[in-house]
């Protein structure tokens, strides 16, 4: 039985046009999905796109759109009729087994946070996200949930993001590097030689992996601080449309290069395809007691429908329960 | 006139023939190199290479090498015969302009601060690097010599990026950017919010950028802690190296690739060449009493090469009074 996802339907730069659009096709696979926003708007949209009346999409009213500029909590406190917050509250009900927002990344975190609640034992909850290697798709965490990091954060992202590889990617016995600016035990910042010490006894801990090892794919979660992580995710995603966007470029610039382009260009699209955020769809709020994909701000129907099946797998894979197993303390403790 | 340049013959994984090679070819392009190592297996190389025993290249005598693995400060103070230190002596003592190595960087950096000092007023020195970005070079500083930050270094990081923007790579008022997680000015770790309050003022400061700015080359220099920008150099160049290899491997893998692969083959090694860190050669240590280049440990003798015509320009440019014109504050200050 596929799960239901509720789908903040005004979230992104895109919406509701391409939330919806991307409900549609995630409903076609047999996913169920709620929408929330403004009925009238979302309806229309429906209607615009040939959407037949499936029983696989329903509405929920939700008037108020919090933007992507606005400051998180303040937003989540100041608007609880907007779609994304009601969207998160459809999970806390139980009416979802997921929620999927393209919307602003910081409300996102304190709607889940204030709903969902962390799960026991979670220090802070951590956004993980899937990115391309030489050797397959590798899990960051943090990329940006916490912009000042302890020590003590980072085991536990290194659990969460090895559990998300383990189910979500299909892993065996995902290794774990922690990001830093030399291989050896007594490099990097002082943060970084804490938590190396941190993680002493962390399964799948395998030492300090450098920038470069995130594209080589040496291990299969790298365990970063939200600052660093941000960074290492926008540098590496910009590094990749920056050099497509160059090669297109050369192969406009000549003869040559344009017949080199006709027969490159499929090729090219495919390769491409790995290097796209789409391919994933989101990232994963990790920590919280629901599931939580946040999808990017500019993502299309396509990326938003991977956004959706992303949270449908980690529906389906019991993720949330295994991230609950692995960290959870007695209530008592 | 074209200055004199000491060289590590022994610095890098692959001295000393790739140093012996670079000098050979800077050499012939007109710079005085003078060598230092073992002075009978440095002979012999450039003899290997056919030298002809032009004037161009001397040969310093030095017994010992520090090893990449070596902790720098330690070792620095154990070899004082050692390739890189003499190299760095040479300045020191006004018979060479600039020191190149490609050595271990820590004992660059430690060299450089016992035998030239640092700029009075500068608090801390800054690595910077000169990256590709789809509109041209980007100045990147700091990128490892401080594992730790404070958030004053980061004005004078600014200031040093910006001279070296200017007078190596000829760019007018250059734009300065500080690396952070978000555009606006409260955005970021609380490192970078205080170092955001401490650059105003700084000349050309625009204002937060994020890691996809980098490639996309939205400002000239981009100010960082020595950690993220670490990390942030090695995942640029990784990327680039991951996507170029998986590139050829789909040309590889059919007929249509292959046919692709021919045409396209000139276009992308130009492109590629933009991507190499040979290119630039090398990064400056700048805060130091003396022009310090530090090359890529793997360079071969082009990188080498390059990396001391990247020191024969700042020379040229007299880069070196210009960042002590900048920074000094008077002795009695």
């Amino acid at each position: 039985m596929s799960p239901t996802v509720a789908l903040d339907g005004m979230g992104g730069d895109r919406a509701p046009a391409e939330p919806v659009r991307g409900a549609l096709e995630a409903a076609e696979a047999g996913v169920h999905v709620i929408l929330t926003g403004d009925s009238q708007a979302l309806r229309r949209e429906l209607d615009a796109q040939g959407h037949g009346g499936g029983k696989l999409i329903e509405i929920v009213e939700a008037p108020d759109v919090i933007k992507s500029d606005e400051e998180g909590a303040r937003a989540v406190r100041a608007k609880p009729a907007s779609s994304l917050v009601v969207a998160c509250r459809l999970l806390a009900e139980g009416r979802a087994r997921a929620v999927v927002s393209a919307g602003n990344t910081g409300a996102m975190m304190a709607a889940a946070t204030l709903h969902l609640r962390r799960i026991p034992g979670v220090i802070r909850p951590g956004i993980a996200v899937v990115v391309p290697s030489a050797r397959g798709p590798v899990t960051l965490i943090d990329v940006g949930a916490n912009a000042d990091t302890r020590p003590e954060y980072l085991p536990q992202f290194a659990l969460m993001g090895r559990i998300m590889a383990a189910d979500v990617l299909g892993i065996p016995e995902p290794r774990v590097g922690l990001l830093s600016i030399g291989e050896e035990a007594g490099k990097g910042s002082e943060l970084v030689q804490a938590a190396f010490a941190a993680m002493d006894g962390t399964p799948g801990f395998v030492g300090n992996v450098e920038g470069r090892d995130i594209p080589k794919g040496l291990v299969d979660v790298v365990v970063t601080d939200g600052f660093t992580g941000n960074v290492a995710l926008k540098l590496y995603e910009g590094a990749g449309e920056m050099l497509f966007s160059e090669i297109r470029g050369t192969f406009e610039r000549s003869l040559r290069g344009r017949a080199a382009g006709l027969l490159a260009r499929p090729l090219l699209r495919e390769l491409r395809h790995r290097f796209n955020e789409e391919t994933t769809g989101g990232a994963f709020l990790l920590g919280v007691r629901g599931l939580v994909v946040i999808a990017h701000g500019n993502s299309n129907g396509r990326g938003i429908a991977n956004a959706i099946r992303l949270a449908a797998r980690g529906v389906g894979e019991g993720m949330l329960e295994a991230v609950e197993a692995g960290l959870a303390v007695p209530v008592d403790a």
